[in-house]
């Protein structure tokens, strides 16, 4: 195993995170030369921002002399692991400096607890959306930002990680994002990984820039915007309000991130094929239809549910809604993307929805959006994949001598990538299952803590939704669980973002040794 | 499709179960010359035996001409769904008969109700053990040994069904079984499982026979020794006393019992073996050895768990029992062993245990006892295989070169059979959870179905384990619920036992396209 080069990348992130801290605390101090007020919070990223230059620093510096020559995929999915790790062990700092130091910080807020930084850090770069916050808009500006910073950069990683990095690594599905790209085939051509993945950031940044613009159009004020459309393109669900989308009470503004969210759902090697003018093969694209479809069947099941129910629909911000058709299409809609792509934001307590409705959202936020995506769930092609394997055994039940090449679009799968489909759901579904059980036991003699709100937390964070249902519902928050639960959650969190097998390779014995 | 022949083949059905119901009859009889009193129900066992003669003769006389030449895989399968579709219908005519035109019968019995008898029969036949009733103790004695006669010929069908009949079928791991069996390897060699069928009926009914006498010797009454004896290896749960088997307050009698459900989770095939002096390979068995392991360290973790929490036991007959090891021990022991296995008696109401020893017994009676034996869940075999896919795909993470074959004892795994295992689980899971919605939106209007009693509904019948939690506990009955929502139950019950594919390849326009 190669850790020197590793330790080396690791502190390389480290030494990133903190030049973004850097970047924040500018902010804040342009903030001060503007309006003469001094804005709470920053001096505690300049304080993260040193110790995350001193601690990467002396990784980085201390392994200059590292080969570069040995990296196989094990030192690969070390690395990756590590960076989640370690990212959030630095980017939970700045939450921890002000609500220790910070002259606005109430006596007993929840970021005292190093451990809820940590989860709030960890929502934030896995793009979860989870929060152990009860009145987020009593945050300084600086950490509001900067939560939704940490989903934009997670959601980054994650894509080009995913896109440009993991193809060559076989885990999965992932193995057919590969399609016509032409770098990220094999691991064998790694300039053209770094090509693809500056391609990816262009676009990633791009779509970001083009969704603030639009929130400051529809009279988003620039702050909002900007902390929106980080999170929005992120999928991550992090919003510098209570009422997260509903206070804003503004249908252009919802249409906007309705539309982010779907975009930001679909396979970003799509975008990567239309970058290169290979637009004919990035329409045809199977996933992106089956998503498109699954969200069109999704969102019309639930309005029609909730047309047919007629119970007023409790808006986020405390209001009551009529179940007037274009306000249940509205929010219908918006919160069925929402949490079908994953993201989190709420405009309406789905918490008190028609049963029939609820299971459709849950439905949908276990599928979740595209491979190569920043959204969460089992993801389109598996669930797709899945189905398709099932059909085929249903006929080889009658007719055992017939071979059908199961297909996606034109591409056949190999026996190989249906049983690794099929293992990372049933994992998936077991790590969920576990997860629930883990949870209830931690907060065995918590009264707030019943079956449903264990369940959809556990799955919640597995599958880096944010919000549950019951007492994690969107409206309620992760504040009250206690420091174990929540850091079981954070590795829950990550082992959803990595798609488990990174992280969970890392307890097998076999894996450190050398080979 | 040889539609001649599988109507010839129900009839026979239907003329065997007739003759059973004319043998209740006879014993009616004797009984009646004994003790001078008439037995109550026993008319309706001859009208419907009436019933069954006339139509199964009916379908038997008029497709004498078939041929026997043509006998696929898709004539067995549809012989197979129908008989069991067309012997509840008939083996729930002494209950609606006994219902309606009874002189015991109370006023508004549920068997008036003919899909109420319906359901009766299904889980009998199924050995489900999920009833309607609730008050089990005023019916009359000929239906009580009817309903433990259905599960005793269900079982048996089932055995030599999956052992005998259904090895050739390829619908998943039940290839494995026959591993040393000469017999039905290839469909070809058909004398052979009629050779095996004989064998196989031997052992089951011998096994019987011996729990019928072992419960007589403990002080049961010959009457209960029979019921319980029919239902033990049957892996029903049926049993003639409202308070189940908690009524006795017998350890030795429990013992018993215990022992005779863990025989009748073991593959039959292992029986065979050890019949045809094959003994070495039997105790090899993996299967076997795994099933005994779990049920080991489920019944540990349960009885730890009661003993940690040191509350008392609610008794099935409504006593308080003091939480004594003695105790703890003996009620653990049998409920764990109970539900593992998935028969369903119960002596106490484990629907009050603490949490973790609710998941551990839920987790074992997802998982069930082993493959070709007459318990439900997914079976261990499944879950074995399943684990060790997962932990081949995980090494595959890292070292994608590396092929290891998996391994059952040893025998190799290839990977048609990997892929059939792993559809299974994720298909019937699917079932479980689209019965679990289907429930809900059936009672939504009735306050007592919340989503624990329709998830744990749809669970219980799916994999044929008789009694869920909540609503659907072991305390409780399904008689509450509506006709439709019983309806639909039945049909969940056939799907479980007959493992889905057999009864969902009926719903596919190709099975039943001419080919």
């Amino acid at each position: 195993m190669n850790y020197r080069f590793v330790i080396n990348q690791i502190g390389l992130l480290l030494l990133v995170l903190a030049g973004v801290m850097v970047g924040v605390a500018l902010w804040a101090m342009a903030v001060w030369l503007a309006v003469d007020a001094w804005p709470a919070g920053s001096l505690g990223f300049l304080g993260s921002a040193a110790i995350g230059i001193i601690i990467g620093g002396t990784m980085y510096i201390s392994t200059r002399s590292h080969s570069k020559d040995i990296f196989g995929r094990r030192e690969a999915m070390l690395l990756v692991a590590f960076s989640w790790f370690l990212g959030a062990a630095l980017a939970a700092c700045p939450y921890l400096i002000w609500a220790h130091f910070g002259a606005t910080a109430p006596d007993h807020h929840p970021f005292q607890n190093y451990i809820d930084c940590y989860f709030e850090a960890m929502s934030g770069l896995t793009t979860t959306g989870a929060t152990v916050l009860t009145d987020i808009e009593a945050m300084p500006r600086t950490l509001l930002l900067w939560r939704s910073l940490t989903q934009w950069l997670g959601g980054l990683g994650i894509v080009v990680l995913f896109v440009a990095v993991l193809p060559s690594l076989g885990v999965g599905a992932r193995k057919l994002f590969s399609f016509e790209m032409t770098g990220p085939t094999q691991g064998g051509v790694r300039p053209r990984i770094q090509e693809t993945a500056k391609t990816l950031w262009i676009i990633y940044t791009g779509l970001t820039i083009l969704a603030i613009v639009l929130l400051r159009l529809c009279g988003m004020a620039w702050f909002d915007a900007f902390c929106h459309g980080f999170s929005t393109l992120a999928i991550g669900g992090f919003s510098p309000h209570n009422a997260s989308l509903g206070g804003y009470n503004n249908t252009a503004v919802n249409l906007v991130i309705m539309v982010f969210m779907i975009l930001a759902g679909v396979n970003f090697g799509v975008y990567y094929q239309l970058f290169n003018r290979a637009g004919r093969n990035a329409l045809r694209d199977t996933e992106t239809r089956v998503y498109l479809g699954m969200l069109t069947i999704a969102a019309t099941l639930v309005i029609a549910t909730l047309l047919i129910a007629g119970q007023p629909l409790s808006a986020t911000d405390g209001e009551q809604l009529e179940p007037t058709v274009a306000n249940v299409v509205e929010h219908g809609l918006f919160n069925t993307v929402s949490l079908a792509t994953t993201t989190g934001y709420a405009t309406a307590d789905f918490n008190e929805w028609p049963f029939f409705a609820r299971a459709v959202l849950i439905t949908a936020m276990l599928i979740g959006g595209s491979a190569g995506s920043t959204a969460g769930g089992l993801k389109i092609v598996r669930v797709w994949i899945m189905f398709k394997i099932i059909y085929a055994e249903l006929e080889r039940a009658f007719h055992p001598h017939v071979i059908r090449p199961t297909r996606l679009g034109r591409v056949a799968i190999d026996t190989d990538m249906k049983l690794a489909v099929l293992a990372y759901i049933i994992g998936i579904l077991l790590l969920c299952a576990g997860g629930a059980v883990v949870v209830m036991m931690l907060e065995i003699n918590n009264p707030q803590a019943d079956f449903t709100t264990a369940a959809t937390a556990s799955i919640a964070t597995v599958f880096n939704i944010g919000p549950g249902f019951a007492a994690v519902g969107p409206i309620a928050h992760f504040g009250w669980m206690s420091t174990p639960t929540k850091a079981f959650l954070s590795l829950m969190m990550v082992l959803g973002r990595l798609e488990v097998f990174a992280i969970l390779v890392l307890f097998m014995p076999r894996f450190w040794k050398t080979s």
